[in-house]
C-alpha cells in the first residue's frame, strides 16, 4: 500500500463512475490517465502505474486482484430469502439448511438441495435432481428430471438443463425418436448464461466439468463432455458426443459438429466450424470453416481478398503467352 | 431370436452401462466388441453381428428396432398428473379426458386441449389456442394466442410459439411495426427443442408440417413453411416467407434468408447460408456461404487452403516471363 | 379516395385471405393482380396501381400507410387485465394507473411501473427496476434487478434483460468472475424478440436506444451500446463493449466481436463477422468473414467459385512454360 492506510473502501466501480469509497484498478500505464481523473481515492495498480494523490495497492495482476476484491466487497446476489409460501415443494424433497426458494418455484419428488443454495422464482427442479451447496438458480431455470449440479453453480434465467437430445432414426417414411434417457452432470463452480440449453445424454451422460463457464444462448448436445475451466462464449453450438478438453477457449458463434475431440487448452477463434469427427490438437489455435490452424486461415483470408487481383495476373500471363 | 426365449427385458441402455435386463443394440461388426463386453443379456443385432453367449434379436435395422423397443419398454414422460390446484384455467377452456396440467400453468379463454395431453408447470397457453391429443408441453412453454398444434406434439422447455414476426416499415425517421396478426399451425408428431422460437404469420400463416423435428435454439420466422418429416438441427435460422420442403435435413447453424425455396429431400450441411430469394433444388446437398452444391464447395475449400501456394506459383510464372 | 366513400373497414388482411371489410395494400403493379382478385373492397395503393371495381386509397407509400392503418384498426395486444390475484407484488413497488399484471407475475421491491403498462404471466421484474408507460411484457420475461425501460417497449416471451455479462479473469488455475454489477437501459419504442438476451454492464451500462428493434434469439453483451432505430435480425450476437450507431441494419446471424464500432446507417449483410476492435464506417454496407465492403466480398465469392478453374489455368501455364 502506498498512501493512506486508513481509507474506507465499500465497493468497486469503473474509473468513470467511481465515488470516493469505490475501489478501481489500472493494469497498464495506458489506463493511468482515466484512473487519475477518477473520483476514487484508492486503486489497485501494477508496479508501472503511478497515480499521484491516490492511495495505491500495488499488485502484479490488478484485474485479478480487483475481481477478488469485488467478490469480497460486494454483497452476493439476492435471489430468494427463506422458502416462499407459494413454492410447490414435494414432501419427499430434501432441502438442507439455509436453502432459499422464491415465489412459484416448483421442486419435484426426491430432489436434494445443498446448504445455502438459492432457487429463484419460476424455477422448475425435476424429480430426483441433485443440487449442491451455495448454488444460484436465477428466476426461470428448468432442470429436467435427475439433473445433477455440483456446488457453487450459477445458472442464469432461461437456462434449460437436461432436455432431450436430438436423435431420430429414419425408417418407414418417418423419424423415430431415439431414446434420450441418459444423465446430465455439472461440476462445481460452473456458470451458465441466459437461455443456454444443455441436453441430457441419449443413453450415456452429458458432462460439464468443474470451473467451466458458458455464456448466453449456447447449445450443448447429448453426450457432450466439456472439460474443467473451459470458457465458451455466446451462441456456440456443440453437437452430440463431442469431447472438449480442459482450459479450452471458444469465442462467439463457434460450431462443433458431432463426435469431435477438442484438445486441452485449444483456442477456437470466433465463428470457427469444426466438421464431424475432426480433432483439434491440444494447445492449438484454430479458425475458419472448416477449422484449420489460425495462422494458415489468416494467410487464406489475405489471399482471398487479393483473389480478383491474382486472377487478373493469371489473365495477363495467358495473354502474354498467346501474344508470343 | 437366437438364444434364450424366456429372458425378461425391462429397459434399454448403451452397451457400457447396461444391466442384465436391459436391451442393447449393435448395428455393425465394428460395435460387436463393445456389445460383447456389455452386462446386457440380450441385443438387437444386424445379421452380420455375432455375440457369443448373448440372446440375439436379429433384424435388418437394429437401431430402428431399438428406438421402437425403447418407446415400448420405457415409461412415457411424466410431466403432470391430474389438474394441479394452482393451475389458472379459464372457464371457457375445454380440456378433454385425461388432460394433465402442472402447477402454475395458465390456460386462457376458449382454449381446446385434446385427450391425454400433458401441460407442464409454468406453461402459458394463449386464448383460442388448440392443442391436439397426447401432446407433451414440458415446463415453461409459451403459446401466444390462437396457436394450433396437432397431436403427439412435443415442445421442450422455453419454446415460444406464435410470437410476433420481425417486420417494420421505415418512414418519417422511425420504424413502424407491420402487423403480425397471422396464424401459426403445427402438425402431428412434431418435436421442438428447448428455447426454440416460432413466429406467427404477419398476415398469412407459419406452418410446421407433421413429423418435422426441430432441435434447440432454432428460429422460424413469420410465414415460413416447413414440410413433413424435415429435420432441423440446433441454431438454424429460417427467415420470413421461406418455404422448406419435406424430408429436408439441415445441420447445425444453417441460415436461410427470406423468400427462399428449399426443395424436398435437400440436405444443407452445417453452417450453410442460403441468400435471399434463392432456391435449393429437390434432393440436392449444398454447403457454404453462399450455398452451392456440396462437391463444388469441397473443391473450393481444398483450393482455398492451397491459395497461398497458388499465388506463389503465379509469382514464379511472372518472374520466369520477366526473366526471358 | 377513388370509389365508395361510405365503405366500412374493420380490419386488415393479406390479399388472399381478406374479407369485404378488410383493408389490403398493393405497392406496385406487380401485386395488382393478386389484389384485384382479393375479397377486400378497399385497398391502399400507389398511384401506378389500378384495381377496377375496388375503392382505392391512393398514397405515395402504401405499405407504410397500411402499417399505420393496422395500428389504428386492430385492437392492441391483450396481455393482462387488472392485477391478477396471484401476482406477487412487493408493497414498496409503485404501479401507476391502469397497469395490468397477469397471473403469477412477480414484482420485487421498489419497482416503478408507468401508466398503461401490461405485465404478462410469469414475468419477473427484479428489485428497483423502472418500466415506463404503455409497455408490453409478454408472458415469461425476466428483468434482473435495476433494469430500466422507457415507454412503449415491447418484450416478447423468454426475453432476459440484465443478466450477468461474460467476464472472467484467469489466474491460479481457475477463472475468477469479474464483477457484473453495471446497469442496463432501454429507451422508448424498443421491441425485443423471443428468447433474446441482453446482459447488464460489468461496471458501466448496456444501452439500447429509442426505436431500436431486435429480433428473436439475439445476444447483446455487457457494455454494448445500440443506437436509435437500429434494426437487428434474428441470431445476431454483439460482444462486450461494442458500440453500434443509429439506423444500422444487421441481417440474420451477424456476429460482432468485442470493442468494435459500427457507424450510423451501416448495413451488415447476413452472417457478417466483424473481428475484435474493428470499425465499420458510417453508411457502409459490409459482408463476409472478416467483414469487408459488400462489393469486394461479392467479387471474392465469384472468384472463389472459379478457384478450381483458376488453378487449372495456372497449371496449363506451367506446363506450357515447361514444354518450351
Amino acid at each position: 500500500v502506498r498512501g493512506d492506510h486508513t481509507l474506507r473502501i465499500s465497493g468497486v466501480a469503473g474509473s468513470d463512475t467511481a465515488g470516493p469509497e469505490d475501489l478501481i484498478y489500472a493494469d497498464s500505464p495506458r489506463h493511468a490517465d482515466r484512473a487519475a481523473k477518477s473520483g476514487a481515492a484508492c486503486a489497485l495498480v501494477s508496479p508501472d502505474v503511478a497515480l499521484p494523490g491516490k492511495t495505491l495497492l500495488v499488485v502484479s495482476h490488478p484485474k485479478l486482484a480487483f475481481a477478488k476484491a469485488a467478490a469480497w466487497l460486494l454483497p452476493g446476489p439476492h435471489i430468494a430469502a427463506g422458502i416462499h409460501a407459494t413454492a410447490v415443494i414435494a414432501p419427499s424433497a430434501r432441502l438442507a439448511a439455509e436453502v432459499a426458494v422464491g415465489p412459484y418455484a416448483v421442486i419435484e419428488d426426491a430432489v436434494e438441495i445443498g446448504a445455502g443454495t438459492q432457487i429463484g422464482a419460476f424455477c422448475f427442479v425435476g424429480a430426483k435432481s441433485r443440487i449442491g451447496e451455495r448454488c444460484l438458480l436465477y428466476p426461470r431455470v428448468t432442470l429436467y428430471a435427475a439433473a445433477r449440479l455440483g456446488s457453487r453453480v450459477i445458472l442464469h434465467s432461461g437456462v434449460v438443463i437436461g432436455s432431450d437430445g436430438f436423435g431420430y432414426v429414419p425408417g418407414e417414411g418417418r423419424q423415430w425418436k431415439f431414446p434420450q434417457v441418459g444423465g446430465v452432470e455439472i461440476g462445481d463452480d460452473v456458470e451458465i448464461g441466459s437461455n443456454t440449453t444443455v441436453d441430457r445424454g441419449s443413453l450415456g451422460t452429458t458432462r460439464i466439468e468443474s470451473g467451466a463457464k458458458l455464456d448466453n444462448l449456447v447449445q450443448v448436445g447429448h453426450n457432450v463432455r466439456i472439460g474443467e475451466n473451459t470458457v465458451i462464449a455466446a451462441m456456440v453450438g456443440i453437437s452430440g458426443s463431442t469431447s472438449v478438453g480442459r482450459d479450452v477457449v471458444m469465442a462467439g458463434q463457434v460450431g462443433i459438429a458431432d463426435h469431435c475431440t477438442i484438445g486441452d487448452r485449444a483456442v477456437l477463434a470466433a465463428r470457427t466450424a469444426v466438421l464431424t469427427g475432426k480433432n483439434v490438437p491440444a494447445g492449438q489455435m484454430v479458425w475458419g470453416i472448416p477449422s484449420r490452424p489460425y495462422e494458415k486461415v489468416r494467410e487464406q483470408v489475405v489471399w482471398l481478398a487479393r483473389l480478383p487481383e491474382l486472377a487478373a495476373r493469371v489473365e495477363r500471363l495467358e495473354k502474354s503467352r498467346e501474344g508470343k
